[in-house]
């Protein structure tokens, strides 16, 4: 069953992806050259840096992100496919979904990364992961609910089931998520749950190197090391995951951490299409690609961003996985493909960022390293800017106020779909 | 194993209900003179009048729900539990939940009503309901993924499955949902979906009586009817539901309607709590209550809302279902309950109201009645007042002015929570 696309005349640009790099892509791409097809399993772009706080309740999904369908209304030859992706056969050039094959003449695969468990199924079913709006609520839904079990607990009841929570890996998710927490036991859980204590709750972030967000420059990491102390995170350096039990890890020097959450922030992996082969593959799990971000061993095969990895003399591990470099990727692509450039990719390292708290970040931009308040605004404004659609920026800029002016987000509500009528919702 | 509840020297009053009776209720009972513990199965206020707007995608779950725990912070004596009730019993002045049980010195039951299939289980099995957020949430989500699989679908396919959707019961929930899919129809369809030709989708409302909104006067529901119908909207009068088959409803004159998707808006009935004598049931499945919402044979149990039924002599059926009634009754029990009023509780009529579209509606207020642009601005209006919650007005207000502007919502999202890990999301 072929996947029901027109026919047009034009060269067919397949991606499969709509985060930073295939959204991007899909944009940049002249319509009046190419017929785009964009494939994503899901109808919408997902702004992933603002994930943790969705999980936090300080946005709502919608807010950060963009319906596909709305962005290309107005671009001709541009057509959006919700589908699941299965594979590819680089010979006959067919790309097979869960809703029919489709030629293309040139694919882009651009599925980013998923989270890494390192082969360890055990974890993977301990953990709660990060890495999809989904996944986001299940963790909103999961502190609230389980506040809600500590309030109705019986007395003097261990609370530590319900309370304690753990996060593995101390990059930026795992730093936004462990001050975001921390502000919510403070400002959130004394003012709506008056009956807990809230030093019962205990946030603990788990980092297997020395310092956390190693990508960044030392100064950075021990500025966030003291600001997510002072918040009262229990940071624990140099601790590596062993294994988890029921509500508590067990870490490889035999220490224990009880919690009864465990968000697993420790890694990412290629998000691979069936089709490419195992020798193009890079340590990481990503696909290797040369300078023009073809497929290493592929004709007519592009890959961008977080799947993509380009070994350069500059980064002999690949690019950062970051949304600058997948949007850089799929601009230069664009160029490439419609022959206005025949220079090889070059990537412009604009620099990194974390935010810790209210008023409290980290920035490193072309050597300036900036810290506090300062480094919290342009954090906010570089992630409003880089929001898709006016709407979406306008309700997150009156979340961001709200809850700056009153310590308080709007948004803790226990909220699922009703199951299909014969699941009885 | 007891409700974890503080034992207060005041009178416990227990709500059974965060709707418009019980959460009104809840915030007009002094904490001075009451323990007020307010129990609900979801952890905030749901706003039902703007159901069908966040179903059609115009707004968010959240802009239209409250945090209890918000709601109360700074009331004393007043204590939220998320819980499902299961019962209570009126001799030991017990009630029951799946959090444990709670002794009360006054149970109120504000548990509202809920979907009446009318014992046919077939058609529960059949039809989506629209009586919860997490329903309204479901059917969005049919919606916007039957677009996505019309899509699709081999040229040439029989798309009515996908596309065509009938509403049963012409009330003010079927009205409004009727009116909001015609405009989805005709404004957002052509655009999102350039490849789907819009003429291919049928909206139909079928009602059992002779006119629509049969609790407004004729004049408003020959209007309605108009309206509708010049929207494009299938209207069947006099027509009753025999069977929901496969994609099609079997009417009892034997005519057919084709149909993938079914909404069900054709009755309600009280969402009743085990513990009230059947003899205290209404032939419409309420509770009757006395003058003073007392509960027919029972001692310090009361009734408000769309649950209690109060037979009087301007309202022999009891009161309409909707919010005024509820919230008329919370506070008049308020001032009852601290012994400021010994008068029988009575109902002031502020008229009714429905919205057919954009600058359609109906409204009929002490004997005036509106139509078109200023019903429509009035409605508008109510509803932002009686809306908790500066935030969510403000954030209503833009989503409201926005889809007016540009004729689009921007909520066109598939989005469901990840399930437990056992259940790999």
């Amino acid at each position: 069953m072929p996947l029901n696309i027109p026919d047009i005349q034009l060269p067919r640009v397949v991606i499969v992806g709509a985060g930073f790099g295939g959204f991007q892509l899909a944009r940049s791409l002249p319509s009046s050259s190419f017929q785009t097809v964009l494939i994503d399993r899901y109808n919408f772009h997902q702004f992933q840096p603002l994930y943790y706080q969705v999980a936090m309740a300080g946005l709502e999904p919608s807010s950060i992100c963009f319906p596909l369908r709305r962005s290309f209304q107005k671009k001709k030859n541009t057509f959006v496919r919700v589908a699941e992706v299965e594979g590819f056969d680089p010979g006959e050039k067919k790309l097979f979904t869960d809703q029919g094959a489709i030629r293309y003449d040139i694919l882009v695969l651009a599925t980013g990364a998923r989270t890494n468990y390192f082969n360890r199924q055990d974890i993977e079913q301990a953990v709660i992961p990060m890495k999809s709006i989904s996944e986001s609520l299940y963790l909103r839904n999961r502190i609230l609910e389980d506040l809600e079990k500590a309030v109705v607990a019986p007395r003097d009841s261990d609370l530590s089931p319900y309370l304690d929570i753990a996060i593995v890996g101390g990059g930026p998710t795992g730093v936004e998520l462990a001050g975001a927490l921390a502000e919510m036991k403070k400002h959130i859980v004394p003012k709506d749950y008056p009956d807990l204590d809230n030093d019962r709750m205990h946030i603990h972030l788990i980092e297997g190197r020395d310092r956390l967000l190693a990508a960044m420059r030392p100064e950075s990491s021990d500025r966030t090391l003291t600001d997510l102390r002072s918040m009262g995170v229990e940071v624990h350096l140099n601790s590596r995951v062993h294994s988890i039990e029921t509500n508590q890890i067990l870490l490889t020097d035999g220490r224990i951490i009880r919690a009864g959450k465990v968000i697993w922030a420790a890694g990412i992996t290629g998000a691979l299409v069936k089709g490419v082969p195992e020798t193009s593959l890079s340590p990481g799990g990503r696909i290797r690609v040369d300078d023009y971000c073809r497929v290493q061993g592929l004709q007519q095969v592009f890959a961008i961003g977080d799947l993509a990895c380009m070994e350069t003399s500059e980064y002999p591990k690949g690019h950062p996985q970051m949304a600058p470099a997948a949007m850089q990727q799929a601009r230069w692509l664009a160029s490439y493909l419609r022959s206005s450039t025949d220079r090889p990719f070059r990537f412009t390292d604009k620099g990194q960022m974390a935010t810790i708290g209210r008023n409290k970040a980290v920035t490193e931009f072309a050597g300036l390293r900036l810290a506090g308040f300062p480094a919290w605004a342009i954090w906010l404004l570089v992630h409003i800017y880089y929001l898709i659609g006016v709407r979406n920026r306008l309700i997150v800029l009156i979340n961001w106020i709200w809850s700056y002016l009153f310590y308080d987000q709007n948004l803790r509500l226990i909220i699922r779909p009703r199951l299909p009528p014969s699941g009885k919702g």
